[in-house]
């Protein structure tokens, strides 16, 4: 696998010289991928990041037919005064379980009375999750298995912290499941399937759409349209990029890379390298793509958009529902393309707002430490409020 | 060049399984790629089509510093009675100046006293032609380029057959060289600068956009949605994309050919194969793609979609702006994603209008014979207009 990486990635095809003066305002500034493969090729240690992406116990079990890859970091014996607690991390596109790696350390330090046990799945059809193999594997049936994975661990009660897709997936579970699911911690409290707000947050840019100056328009909903295009396509025809961004290596880099650039920091795209090492290490950023590289995962990964935005899906009105479990929300300072006015009625429980003072749509992986706290924060949170209800049995 | 893409197409990775009884719905089906992948590297003739290519009589001039390929007959003796009428013809994307060989063809052989002196240009970063060095090469400023080439091939006024990109072009031209355009047939008449019609035709299928099973909503509006994400993305991060697809013969011919089956029949998307093979020949369309992967001209290609849905393309306000060129509009029966109503302020000398009884985007390619008896009707009807009105010298 390695040597055929590496043969391909040498190979690419000869790259177009960017338009002058542009840094990654039209997508991923050719001219930073030989850099990107000279580091790929030369200098990342695929050994050596084997044997860190192996750090965590990692599992398979089969639900609902599907064999369901998840990290497992069990608190093991406790010092005494300290509670174990049971924490569902889930993940989105296009990223893996490779974003909790370096909060999954300071989430499995006791502090402050209190540990936690990560379950962390990959979602279907990403990484070493199986895909789906007919229509309709949208963020609700996602949330039936991972609500089974966590009884079958043993877990009747668990809180989640989700984002992106899991965000998605885990509003579905908190309207689902509200005696199993005791807090949800989200960096991406999204509602998906309202229409008004759907058409509010993902494509009210009309006017400004499909253009790159937007000086003219509504600057934020250009940016939404602008930074969405890759939600559209796979949205709509999965198959078809997948079938070539799965056979390129500097392709998949290209179409993930560019998102890490402009999700993490919209400015950066001014920036001739998209201002990725800015945020993230280069190792970080290829540890995410050897995951989607090694189990050629990106077309089953980019079919979740078409699932999420069918009327399959839709017509669950999850949002039609409110939840009681207690919400805590984290809106990091540079998300800026998926926000959402705080929605009262669908979270009547919301115990708390994190606004931070820096980071982007990838926190976990980008201010760790900042993320943990903030977990066990909210953990600590939605255990008070269980004791207050008299519920909870963490 | 042919032992690398050979080696590149048999070297794809393992393809994903489509999802269970799904057709095109997500795009291109994964099981047609090796069949596609056999007759390419098995049965398609590399030297016989590179002969057929060549059939044509073809040059390359350098005009505001790019050089521009184009396929150039001219009408040589013609026989006592027949006029030899010079027809500029703008091919647009998923396209190639291939699109019209074999209407080519129809179009030099003497009919009813006229026949045509054909200048079929590659658009500006298509094919064989350079692309753009910097920003702003959008369809207006590709009219003075195509203008400027009519020009030093000795034509002062000339007729114009267009459609897709070109149409677009061809409607900045009639806009701006009301004197030296003498006729515009054009298979796609869209304004795409103006607002309001650019939200009716490619966005305002806002409610039911970005979703696979669209019958809740609009499904007029829900299909331009669902068949426009290749123009959302390439219209916004057209070198991500450019980086992956030119990097493999696979990915780059499930992207074209996916819009060459669902613009072709929007209901052959419900298709195994996509319908691709029941209104083109395999020859022909991997002609086309073979076009697209010589030159390597994907990026470039693509990048024109950012310019052409750009302020600066917009701030020119083409169609503020009424011609007196005038205009035949080809509708074609299957043409469902580009379609407007007709605009008489536009288009005052709208002197007619073929609804034909089969064919979709590509008709050139799909009916040349139909295609090419249009394309005579229309200047003939073109130059009887300019008789009554005494300025045509042809």
């Amino acid at each position: 696998m390695i040597y055929d990486l590496k043969s391909r990635l040498r190979n690419h095809r000869a790259l177009v010289p960017p338009l002058r003066g542009v840094g990654f305002q039209y997508g991923f500034n050719q001219q930073q991928v030989d850099p990107w493969v000279q580091y790929w090729t030369e200098q990342y240690d695929f050994k050596q990041r084997e044997k860190f992406l192996n750090k965590f116990p990692q599992y398979k079990t089969n639900i609902q037919g599907l064999d369901i890859h998840f990290i497992w970091v069990k608190c093991g014996k406790v010092p005494p005064g300290v509670t174990c607690v049971p924490l569902l991390m889930l993940h989105g596109w296009p990223s893996s379980v490779r974003e909790f790696y370096e909060a999954i350390s300071h989430l499995t330090t006791p502090t402050d009375g209190m540990v936690f046990e990560i379950i962390a799945p990959s979602l279907p059809g990403y990484g070493f999750s199986d895909g789906a193999v007919r229509p309709g594997l949208g963020p609700a049936y996602m949330g039936v298995i991972f609500k089974n994975l966590m009884n079958r661990l043993g877990h009747k009660k668990f809180y989640i912290q989700a984002g992106n897709w899991g965000g998605i997936a885990a509003n579905a579970m908190v309207t689902m499941f509200q005696k199993e699911v005791l807090g949800l911690h989200s960096n991406m409290l999204i509602i998906l399937e309202k229409i008004g707000v759907e058409v509010q947050t993902i494509l009210a840019g009309v006017k400004a759409a499909m253009q790159i100056q937007s000086n003219e328009y509504d600057p934020i909903l250009a940016l939404v349209v602008e930074e969405t295009s890759q939600i559209h396509i796979l949205a709509t025809k999965p198959d078809t990029v997948g079938i070539g961004i799965s056979d390129t290596p500097v392709g998949l880099m290209a179409f993930l890379l560019e998102k890490f650039s402009s999700w993490a920091r919209l400015e950066d795209r001014s920036l001739k390298d998209g201002g990725l090492t800015l945020h993230f290490t280069r190792e970080q950023l290829i540890d995410n793509l050897m995951i989607y590289w090694i189990s050629n995962c990106f077309t089953t990964a980019g079919r979740l958009f078409a699932e999420a935005f069918s009327n399959a899906y839709r017509i669950l009105r999850i949002d039609d529902f409110p939840t009681e479990v207690p919400i805590w929300k984290l809106e990091a300072k540079n998300e800026k393309v998926f926000v959402q006015p705080l929605n009262m009625k669908k979270y009547p429980n919301l115990l708390g707002v994190t606004k931070t003072e820096d980071g982007g749509t990838f926190f976990a992986l980008e201010l760790p430490k900042v993320f943990a706290k903030d977990v066990f924060k909210a953990v600590k949170a939605f255990r008070k409020f269980h004791e207050k209800n008299k519920i909870c049995k963490y």
